[in-house]
C-alpha cells in the first residue's frame, strides 16, 4: 500500500532533500508540494535537479486536500510552522521539521524563541523526534517535531554517556562544525559564496544558538538534574555536513564500550573503531551517523566525535525515518542509500 | 534472481561508485572486490563511506572464482587492463571502464595511447559503450568498452547534429569544463587541494587529450567522411560533473528539434526548454544528463550544453546501465536515484 | 607629494579592493569613503579584514569636500554612477569603475543597457580606460571608464591579433570562466555558497552579457569593419579569476608572435612560452595577466588563453592603474605585489 | 641597505610565501634559493605566480656563498633542518622555519619527534620565535626557531591569560580548524581535492600533535608549573586559516582586559570588541591576528577564538619579522599589507 504524503515548504533545502528521498522510497508517494511564494511553479523551476521527476506542482496549502494525506511534512520556517500546524485537520500525521515543537516546556520554548507560544495545546502532544530514543513514542504518535540538525548530532554523542553516569555532567563541551545548508536557502550575506568559502568562524558563541534549548531538556531529562553545556557552533565552507566534537571528563574505555553498546543494533549509528576519527566527507548525502571515540592524553578525559549529513540524518532523513515509524512502515525504507564520495 | 557480479580495481572512485549505485540494485550483488595494492583490506579502511555495508574484503584477481561471477566490471588503470582481461574467462560478461577497449583501430589506439595493444582479438568484440546509441549492440555483447567520461559528454550534445547534417562539420568547438574526481585518485601536485581550489586552468590544450580519438571515431563514423572537432578541456575545482560547451554553426532551432526528438524517450537525458542553461549542480550524484540549446546571436550559430556527473553517467552509472542490458535487467535499474543537491 | 583620492561606493568588493591596493601606495591618502546606505559605520564594521587600517568612516556622498579631493574613484552600480558623476564638481579627476561611460556610441549604450543615458556630455569626454591601449588618452583625461572585466580579459587576448589582421574576423569564440566576486556583493540565490560551490554553468548564453558592448565597440574600432564575437561567460566556484580561452583561426606561431611582441614590455601581461597554459590560481590578489598560446592539431587554429584576477587587474587595479597616469604617479606605483597562492 | 637574504627549501608553501613577502620588503634582496631535488630550474617553473619576479633560480644549498648571504631562511623539513643548519657558517642568522629547534629540552624533543636531535649544541643558542612575546631575544639572536603555526594561533588566545593568573590551568581545551597548505605542499591522499573538500575531520586527536611540545613548553614556563591542555586539530576545506577556539575557565571580563592590555601596542596582534567573532577570511594572506573573547552562559567561562593564515603569522610572515628585528630593520617592514577578501 502506497502512503500519499504532502510537504508543506517545499520550496527550501529541507523539502528539496524529502522530496530526493522519498523518491527512493518503495510505499511513499507525493501527492502534493506547497510553497506559497511560489505556488504555481513547477518544482523544476524551483529544483532543476528533480526535473525528471513526476511531481506535482506547488500550490498554497489551502489548495491541498488532506482528506487525501496520509501524512504530512512540514518544512516551514520556525513561528510559520506553529500557526500552519494550528489549521491542519486535528487528526492528520504530521512530521514537523521547524523548532517549534521541539520544546515541551512553554516558558523554555518563549525564553530561546522570543515568543509566545500559538499552539500550546498541539505542543502538548507533541513527541520530540530523536528516532533512535523516541522510537515507541513515535510509533504512536500523531505529530512528531524533529530535532534541530546540530541538537541532533550532539545528542548522538553524548546521550548515552549522560545516562550511564559516565562523564562530568558540569564539564561538557561540544564545539560543531556545521555546513551552510545548515541556514537554509536565505539570502544573508555571509551565506554568499564569496564571503563564506575558503574560510570558517565560530558564530552564535557563550551559549545563545538556540539549539541549546534542546540540549538542556534533553540532558537535564535523563540526568534528572539541570545539566547545561557549552556549545559553540561554527561555520564551514562545505555545504553538507555537521561534525560535533564533544571534550568530556569520564573514562575513555567505558565511554566507548557505552556508545558501542547503545548504537550495536542501531542501523544508522555507526560506531567507529576506538581511535579512529569520523569524518563528514563520510556520510553526506546519506542517513548515517558515525561515532569516534578518542582518549587524551590527560588521564580521565576522552573526545567524542560525531559526524552526520545536516540535510539528511540530521533533518529530512530523520523526517523520513519518523513518517517510516508512524506510517507502520520499515523504519530504515528509502534510507539506506551509501554516501556521495567524493 | 540476482546476478553475482566482481569489482576488479574497486580502490578507486569508479569503483566506489559502482558499490554505491550497485548497493541501491534490486537484483545485483558483489559477489568479489579486487584492489591488488591494497588486497587483505576492508572496503571500509579504503573507503570509510561504505562501512554500513556487508561486502567481501578486498582481494587480488586470482583469489576470485569467476565461475560464480555472471558479470564482471573492471575499474581498472588503462595498459593494466588488457592484459587483466587478457586472463580472464573468454565468456565471462565484462563491462570495462578503462580506455583499452573504446576505439576500434589498433593503429588509433597506437596514436592515441602510445603501445601496442595487448588483445587485439579481443578488442574485436568489444562494443563501444555509449549506451543510447550501442544500446541493442550492447544487449548481446560479452565485452563493452565504456567511454570517456568526456567523450561521452561531447557525443551526447553533438551526435544527433551530426547525424542529421545540421551542422558545419568543419567548425565545431567543443570547451570543456570537467571536475576533479574525473583524474582519479591518484596523487598529483595539480590535485591537491591547496592547488587546485579556489582557480582553474585548460590542458591538453590543442588537441592533444586522448578522448579526441573518441570523437574521431564515433564522430567519423556518423557523418561518414573525417570529422575533427577542436576540444580543450578545462580543470574545475570541484569534486564532480563535466560541462560541456559545443559551438556549432547551423541552424538553431533545428538543433534544439534534432536533439529533443532524439532523446525523447531517454530516461537519462533530458533535454532542456529552448535556451535554458544546464548546470552540473542539478546532476550531481546521479545518471542523468541535462542539454540546453541557446541561439546565439550572430545567425546561423548555436551553443549547445550537456552537463554530467563523470563518476555517475560519464563512467560508473554508465557501466551499470549497460551491464542492465547485457544481463537482461531494466535498463534504469538502480539509477534513478535524484540528483544530490545542494 | 601625497594625492588625496575618495571612493565613491566603497562597501562593495570594489571598493574594499581599491583600499586594499592603496594601502600599498607609497603617494597616496585615503580622504573619503563613502556608502549611502551606510553612512556612519566605520570601514571595519564592513569590511573586518581592513580594521587595522586608519580609515576614514563611510559618510554619504552630499559630506565629502571635493576640493580637498585630487582624484575620485566611483565605484557606485550601474545608472547610479552616471547620475552621481553629473553632480560631481567638472574637473574633478573621475575613474569610474560602472559600465557608464566604456560605450561612446549613445544607441549602442540604450542597446545593451536598456535606458538613455543621463550624461550625455560627460560620456564623450570618457577615455575607455584598457590602460595598455589607451595610456596616452588616459593621462590627460579627465574621466577614466574602466573596463568591464571579462571585456578587458578578452581584450588582452584578442586585440593584437585584430589589429595585426592575423585571425578570420568571423571565426573568433570567447568561451570565459569568471569567478563570483564578479557579480559583486549583492544577494541573488545563486551566488549563496550551497548554490554556486561544487559546480559551474554558463550564463547570459548567445550573445547577450553586456561586456559584448565593449568587445562590439573595440574590435570594430580595430579592425576598421564590424567584428563580433561569439561570446559565452560561466560562473566558476571560485572567489576571484578570470580565465578567457579564445578559439581563433590563423598562424598560430605569427599569433604567439604578435602577442609577445605587443606585450614584451607590458610590467603587468605575462606572455608564457609557446604551449603553456595559463591558470587563475597564478594571478589570485595581483595586477598581472598571464597570456598563453597553444596551436591546436587541425592546421590553422590557435588557442589565445588568458587569466587574470577580476576584481585586481579586471577592475580596480586597473583602475588604480589608470589613476597613477592621471597622477603622474609610476603607473605601475601599488600594483606590482604578488599573487596569493596558495 | 639592502641585506641579502637566502632562503633553503624554496620549493615549497612556506618558500613561496617568504618570496611574496621579501618582494615587498624595502630593503631585502633575495639573492639565492635553494630546492635540491629541484635544482636548476627557475622559480617560475616550481611557482608559476611567481613569474613576472627577477628571481635566481633554484640551486643545491653546497653552491650558496653564504659569505654573500647576511641572514638565512630555512623553509626545509624536520630533521633535515638540523642536518643542513649544522653544516652552515656558525655565525650565519639564520631564521629556521621547521621543527627543528623549537624545543629547549632535548628529552622533550626526543619524545615529540621520535628521534635524537643532531646538533645539540646548536638548539641550545635558538631563541623560540614568538615575536610579540621574545622580542627582545631575537633581536640579538643568531638562530631563531619559528615556531608551529598552531602553536602561535593557541599562544596569542592564552599566554596574557596564563601569566595573569586568569584561567584554571587544569580545564584548558583549544580546539582548533587548520586549513590545509599547514600541510606543506606532499602528495598525501587526505589532502587531495577530491578528499579533502566539502569535508572536514579531526586529526591527531587525543593529544598525540606535535605542536603540543611547544604548548606544554612555554604554557608550563609561563605558570611555574606544568601545564597540559587538551588540543585537538581539525582540518578544514580551505587553503589558509588556523581558527582557534579555546575554551577557558576564568572571569571573561578580566580575560579580554588581559589580553587587550596585552596587546594594546601590537601592530599584527588585534584585539576585536568583546563578544565578537575573529574569521580566518579576515586574515587571509596577512600577517595580522583577530582574537574575540566572549563570554559563555555558564558563569566563569569564556571563549577565546584566535584567527590568523597559518602561511603568513603562522610561519613565513613570523620568520620575516623575526628577521627584521634581527637585521636591525623596522619590525613590520614588509608586513602590513591589507588581507585579500574575498
Amino acid at each position: 500500500m502506497t502512503h500519499n504524503v504532502a510537504i508543506l515548504g517545499a520550496s527550501g533545502y529541507t523539502g528539496a532533500e524529502l522530496v530526493r528521498l522519498i523518491a527512493e522510497h518503495p510505499n511513499m508517494t507525493i501527492a502534493a508540494l506547497s510553497a506559497d511564494r511560489k505556488a504555481g511553479q513547477s518544482m523544476a523551476e524551483v529544483f532543476p535537479h528533480l526535473r525528471h521527476m513526476d511531481l506535482p506542482d506547488l500550490c498554497k496549502i489551502e489548495e491541498i486536500d488532506f482528506s487525501q494525506i496520509d501524512l504530512c511534512f512540514c518544512a516551514l520556517p520556525h513561528k510559520t510552522s506553529q500557526q500552519v500546524i494550528l489549521g491542519l485537520p486535528r487528526d492528520l500525521k504530521i512530521v514537523d521539521l521547524s523548532a517549534d515543537f521541539r520544546l515541551r516546556d512553554p516558558a523554555a520554548y518563549k525564553a530561546w524563541y522570543g515568543n509566545d507560544h500559538a499552539a500550546l495545546e498541539i505542543q502538548q502532544e507533541a513527541v520530540y523526534g530523536l528516532t533512535e530514543f523516541y522510537r515507541d513514542d513515535i510509533r504512536g504518535a500523531r505529530l512528531v517535531a524533529g530535532t534541530g540538525c546540530n541538537a541532533a548530532t550532539g545528542q548522538f554523542a553524548l546521550r548515552p554517556l549522560i545516562a550511564a553516569g559516565l562523564i562530568d555532567l558540569d564539564q561538557i563541551i561540544l564545539d560543531l562544525k556545521c555546513a551552510v545548508s545548515g541556514a537554509g536557502r536565505s539570502l544573508k550575506e555571509n551565506l554568499l559564496h564569496a564571503e563564506l568559502s575558503e574560510g570558517y568562524n565560530a558564530y552564535a558563541i557563550g551559549g545563545t544558538h538556540r539549539h541549546l534549548g534542546e540540549f538542556d531538556q534533553e540532558f537535564s531529562a535523563i540526568a534528572g538534574r539541570p545539566v547545561q553545556v557549552q556549545f559553540t557552533p561554527h561555520l564551514m565552507p562545505a555545504n553538507r555536513g555537521i561534525l560535533a566534537t564533544a571534550y568530556v571528563q569520564g573514562d575513555p574505555g567505558r565511554i566507548y564500550d557505552a556508545l558501542a553498546g547503545a548504537y550495536l543494533k542501531e542501523p544508522f549509528l555507526q560506531v567507529l573503531p576506538f581511535g579512529e576519527a569520523p569524518s563528514t566527507h563520510h556520510v553526506r548525502g546519506s542517513n548515517f551517523c558515525h561515532i569516534g571515540v578518542t582518549a587524551d592524553r590527560i588521564e580521565g578525559r576522552a573526545i567524542v566525535i560525531a559526524a552526520l549529513d545536516n540535510l539528511t540524518k540530521g533533518s529530512s532523513g530523520q523526517a523520513l525515518q519518523n513518517a517510516n515509524l508512524m506510517l507502520g512502515e520499515e523504519e530504515t525504507a528509502g534510507l539506506m542509500m551509501a554516501p556521495l564520495f567524493p
